[in-house]
């Protein structure tokens, strides 16, 4: 029975599949007519075959082969050495330098003095399996970038992982973090939230710590055993607050160029306001081991063998940060192709090169397939191929600090960029699995229909099958989701929305580029995000060994960027953003009734005296507070808003036969024009707060970190109970919006191609 | 603010309750006329005020002071100690004697043998806190009972809680458990089916741990230093198949009384079929880590500082297992208060005596609270009251190994109860926290009635408020369920369905006579379970010491046994049975909808091959199988069936004002009509292939263990997949409903007392 299944799978399989090609096509190419399509598809064939998997690896031992952080020495190599290798494939090329505050450890102490006595190790121990981890002069040690300098001793409070829930529930148990030290787990949030909300509700420090049924044994072996975190294990990461803006805490909004206006660190709003330091669960156990106080609930115990207590103490911890506050030289490394036709629309493709010890998952795993993307796109130029309008290929420094390489050159580029930029297509780690990709929704169909054409080398169906296939089973790449049986009837699979969290921020939350981040994954499980253990030896043994997914990485993207550079018009379709505008509103309108639900429930169950009846008074516990409703908000203005733009969308597409019967030099003047199409999306006073941030679709939540908002001015304002600005946040969205449709029925108007 | 509150609070509390006394009757009583109602009520608050929290707790430092399982001597001097009591209290009091099978370890010898060494220590450290730990001599070892004799080595298989589903991971896997032993942690279902169902899939012995996820160091700091169960801590506990039938394996359907058929040991269908051990996690770790094979879904991990492997192998376990297979005496404590009016209506209260070891908690807190309510009734009777009805206060033994006081009592006296029995009432352990009941849904309203009348003690509203706001804020007793809105505007809060687990499953699954089960609880925690560390010490130290909830218990019972035996007419009411029925009926309903769509989701996944393409190539996980969907199923005639009863009910509830008006004779004559009533629902035939379970509402399931199944004889066999069988109970249930119906009709008609 069994033996029948998988005989048939392959069979059908097979007629699916005929080899590694591509199935044919079945439609046109979008933004392209019959013939052109043809001569596309042509190149696309022959571009596809180039990629291979050797020179993947190759290029991933190559630029992990040492620690090569921001500043050090392996890092100006590889910048070099990047530079070499795009001229070596025909590419223009050139490091661009920007200087940036770079802060480094000069001491750090953390040590249990009551009530009883530790010392924390703070160091990973070289594995004797894996010679890249005993490079211990040259590696970074663990810490967490942007944090405060500090020296002191106080009490632990355990936190989970710091959100704003955790804290409602140390409230419920009366226990304050105010002077105290408090101990967060990784996860639940971005790492910058926990030290910002705990100095938000008093604590003095903050210590970060990987749980070990996290990312450590609960999941699988450790190191070297399994591809899980060692009780050394650290996470460095930064904690600069990203939200606000991205890049050089000292430049915010312009390049950090000499003579650039430069802030003082105490002006540095996005600089920690604490100290916070990062540790294993080795070193974090006899802190742990040492909380007293209530025991937390279930959802706060990690997988240490102990009982987690909230504290506060008697733990008492010392702790001791210095850090070197110099600057160092971010390396961006910029390559381009020049278009035939369009010089002036610009398809940027980035991917960081930085890896806080020697990065060979994060981000060498995508830097070294966007590289061999970018050797088979010189090959085709060899092979006389031309792309109309220019090719920019980045390969970033300076992002784990804190997007710093790419925000700095989006900031002292951001004239061209607004004017010139069509496109920001990102990666970053790339492994085995599924395809996964998040952006700008007019780039929906585009994605689908390159998705649709790769074929996944595990399954050799194509990727977007396999996509499909794991929303219906699994829900997404990530097993545990809920499934989506909804995607089997669609011809497209929705892509994500994206805030912050990797390089395509400053295109997309500042400058309105329209973005995408791009990558496979989902199968290989490991434990060594940040630590100096995501090495070559651990890809060799613990991870996509064979690269059999960089080509494929190098395969996706580098067909979206030739779609892009090759289209006769660029290939947006606006249907997909106004049916996610669609959803976004209605799920602002159930978040408004679902506010109002929760407060009238938490009313009646305070006036009815509920909590009491139901907390055992042996506990003591405050009832929780009241929460204010939001008053009924009209959401008619954004329901037309974007109707409006629904209906300038199907005009577009119905314009679309009309667009091939331009001249030339028209469809120029037509792509110059849709090229700067989202910049309508732009508030030009930024979000509340934060001015840096200006995409009134997308943006990284305030209390979220790297995850999105969407309609980020209203969902935001209603979260956090400011509801005038809710109202206020609304019209500014709706005007937006209504400024896109409009703009894309002037564009229809100006080229008289209205159906 | 806070403050505020807490004092507005006190305030509304103070107005509801003055005091401790109960809030004045607004209402009549269920089964009482305004005259009767009023000297009941007087009698009930006599009653009241006598059950003493010191005597209770006396009651629980005698009863526990030593280890006093079935056959012990200890055991023997409590059942003479009861019997005095009673004596004294005023109660007809004697022991009646079964000799039952009662296997005891005499060999149990637990080793890893490769790859590495370790041998089990099978024994519970005592505590130098707890001088009750130290006596070794008289405790019965860490054991299952009916367990097989066996002596086996083989390769071990984790097989995280050992269920249905746990299987069909295993299956996905390819991971088979035939010939292997397999390691099961506890939780998940009932101890029994674990090995049961190890057994149905080829394993040859059962090992079950308490994961300290789940009671021990997961939960809170372990002994001595919190409640939670230490690493030596072993559950014991019986895996006789009480699904099949409780009691003494060798004498299903009859009493152990001499000269009563016995079966051999071969024959017993209860006795498991291969060999079981229960240990601690101090045993369990080096076992566990020397798994090997793939890593476990994220919902098998357990609190272990280790990875959670399936295996098989390379850990190789040697098992041996010898007991002693003889018989030993159950003494039941049998007590009678003879009826006034009506001696051969019977109302029976009960709660076992027998601990595992010292069974402080399980199940001499519901004993010790039992005994003061008995006391109490025995000074009401000094004080001139009389029970018009007969009641029978029991002390079962042997409930622990499987029921066997209770059941071989029951099945003694079948005849008997059969025609005499109104009600049997059950508790076993108590403490701390919210009242909870389950059992027939006709005494639902009684259960309402009497807990708006009964105060809490750490909260001054009544239990019933107190449990409708656990049901509203956290979803029951336990923290964690999903809350319950609906209850606010209720004005009775449903009793659960039980299904077996104590005392009640042969009054209520074999003779169907209404039964409930009653007790106070949900907020100490503790992990001494069926241990040598549930002693008297523990519960002074970290569980109800000062007793405060045993007199309400007390209370709660007795008023309950008190209404039963001097209301005017039964206080059965049908509407609430009904009511219940109408869900069932849609929950079977939706159950079918669930099972098509699950099988036709399978179908569709199959046939898409998305299995194959959303599992790691890397892991070779096999597809799940197809799954066998049910055919439509009509359910009118069930419809028919409950709208019946439900008029009946409403015809019932009319006549109340009618039977005021009979004479006692016919009144007398009513009762004894009304008292077998519940008769009518079971079947002459069982359940299928479990002759033995005969109610057709309420039984254990066949994979449920403990946990009931409502509608059985349909609902199991459309979850197992047998639909023909599904259809032919169903009409068997139709049958007994209508039944019910036409003979509370009948009753109404017999005595004229149609409205």
């Amino acid at each position: 029975m069994r033996k029948h299944r998988t005989l048939s799978l392959i069979a059908s399989l097979a007629a699916l599949a005929p080899g590694r090609s591509a199935p044919p096509l079945t439609g046109q190419l979008l933004g392209f007519n019959p013939e052109t399509a043809k001569v596309e598809q042509d190149w696309e064939a022959r571009f596809r075959a180039i990629p291979d998997a050797k020179r993947v690896h190759d290029n991933m031992l190559h630029l992990a082969a040492h620690p090569h952080h921001v500043g050090s020495d392996y890092q100006r190599q590889n910048a070099e050495w990047l530079v070499a290798r795009y001229k070596e494939w025909g590419w223009d090329a050139h490091i661009e330098r920007f200087d940036v505050l770079f802060p480094t450890p000069k001491e750090r102490v953390l040590e249990l003095v009551a009530p009883s006595k530790y010392v924390a190790k703070l160091d990973e121990t070289p594995l004797p399996e894996d010679p890249y981890t005993h490079e211990k002069t040259t590696q970074l040690p663990g810490y967490n970038i942007y944090s405060a300098d500090g020296d002191v001793t106080a009490p632990l409070v355990y936190v989970n992982n710091g959100m704003p829930a955790d804290y409602e529930i140390l409230e419920r148990h009366n226990i304050s973090v105010s002077g105290a030290i408090v101990i967060s787990r990784y996860g639940g949030g971005w790492r910058g939230l926990k030290p910002k909300l705990a100095a938000e509700h008093g604590a003095v420090d903050c210590i970060i710590y990987s749980d070990p049924a996290d990312d450590g044994y609960g999941q699988d072996e450790v190191l070297p055993k399994g591809p899980m975190r060692p009780p050394d294990g650290i996470q460095r990461g930064s904690v600069a607050d990203t939200t606000l803006y991205p890049g050089d805490p000292l430049t915010p909004g312009v390049g950090s160029v000499p003579g650039a206006k430069r802030l003082k660190i105490s002006e540095a709003q996005t600089i920690m306001k604490i100290p916070v330091l990062p540790i294993g669960y080795g070193d974090a156990k006899p802190l742990l081991a040492a909380l007293s106080g209530p025991v937390v609930p279930a959802e706060w115990r990690g997988g240490l063998p102990l009982t987690y207590h909230f504290g506060p103490g008697p733990a008492k911890v010392h702790l001791k940060l210095v850090f070197d506050w110099g600057q160092k030289p971010v390396l961006d490394v910029i390559a381009t192709m020049k278009g035939s036709e369009e010089p002036d629309v610009w398809i940027v493709r980035g991917n960081h090169y930085d890896g806080w010890v020697n990065g060979a998952d994060d981000p060498i795993s995508g830097q070294s397939a966007l590289l061999e993307e970018a050797r088979a796109l010189g090959e085709l130029a060899k092979q006389g191929w031309r792309p109309k309008r220019t090719l920019i290929y980045t390969a970033w420094d300076g992002e784990e600090p804190g997007l710093i390489g790419s925000t700095e050159w989006a900031e002292t580029h951001a004239e061209d960029l607004s004017q010139k930029a069509a496109l920001y297509l990102n990666s970053d780690e790339n492994g085995r699995g599924f395809f996964g990709a998040g952006g700008s929704h007019e780039l929906e169909q585009m994605v689908n229909d390159v998705t649709k054409e790769i074929i996944d080398p595990e399954t050799k169906v194509t990727v977007w099958k396999r996509q499909q296939a794991s929303l219906v089973v699994r829900g997404g790449r990530r097993a545990g989701g809920t499934p989506n049986q909804d995607v089997l009837t669609q011809n497209t699979l929705p892509i994500e929305a994206i805030g912050s969290g990797s390089d395509f921020a400053t295109f997309l939350d500042h400058l309105g580029i329209a973005s995408l981040s791009i990558g496979y994954g989902g199968e290989d499980r490991g434990g060594t995000y940040h630590s100096a253990y995501d090495t070559p030896w651990f890809t060799d043994h613990f991870g996509d060994k064979e690269e059999v997914y960089g080509p494929i990485l190098a395969q996706t993207a580098g067909i979206l960027v030739m779609r892009f550079a090759s289209a006769d018009v660029l290939p947006y379709d606006f249907t997909a953003m106004a049916r996610t505008l669609k959803q976004y509103d209605h799920e602002l309108k159930e978040l408004v009734k679902s506010l109002q639900k929760d407060a009238e429930t938490r009313k009646r169950n305070l006036e009815m005296n509920l909590y009491p009846l139901t907390d055992d008074p042996r506990q003591g516990l405050e009832a929780p507070t009241s929460l204010v409703p939001p008053p009924d908000m009209n959401f008619s203005s954004l329901d037309e808003a974007i109707a409006s733009l629904e209906k300038a969308a199907a005009h577009f597409n119905a314009a679309r036969p009309a667009m091939e019967t331009l001249s030339p030099d028209q469809r120029k003047a037509l792509n110059a024009e849709l090229t700067t199409v989202d910049r309508k999306l732009l508030g030009d006073q930024g979000l509340p707060r934060r001015p840096w941030v200006r995409n009134l679709i997308y943006a990284p939540g305030v209390y979220a970190g790297y995850g999105v908002k969407t309609l980020p001015g209203v969902r935001e304002a209603l979260e956090q109970g400011r509801f005038p600005e809710a109202t206020e946040q609304l019209g500014i969205v709706d005007k937006a919006i209504n400024d896109e449709a409009a703009y894309i029925e002037k564009i229809i108007g100006t080229f008289g191609i209205s159906n």
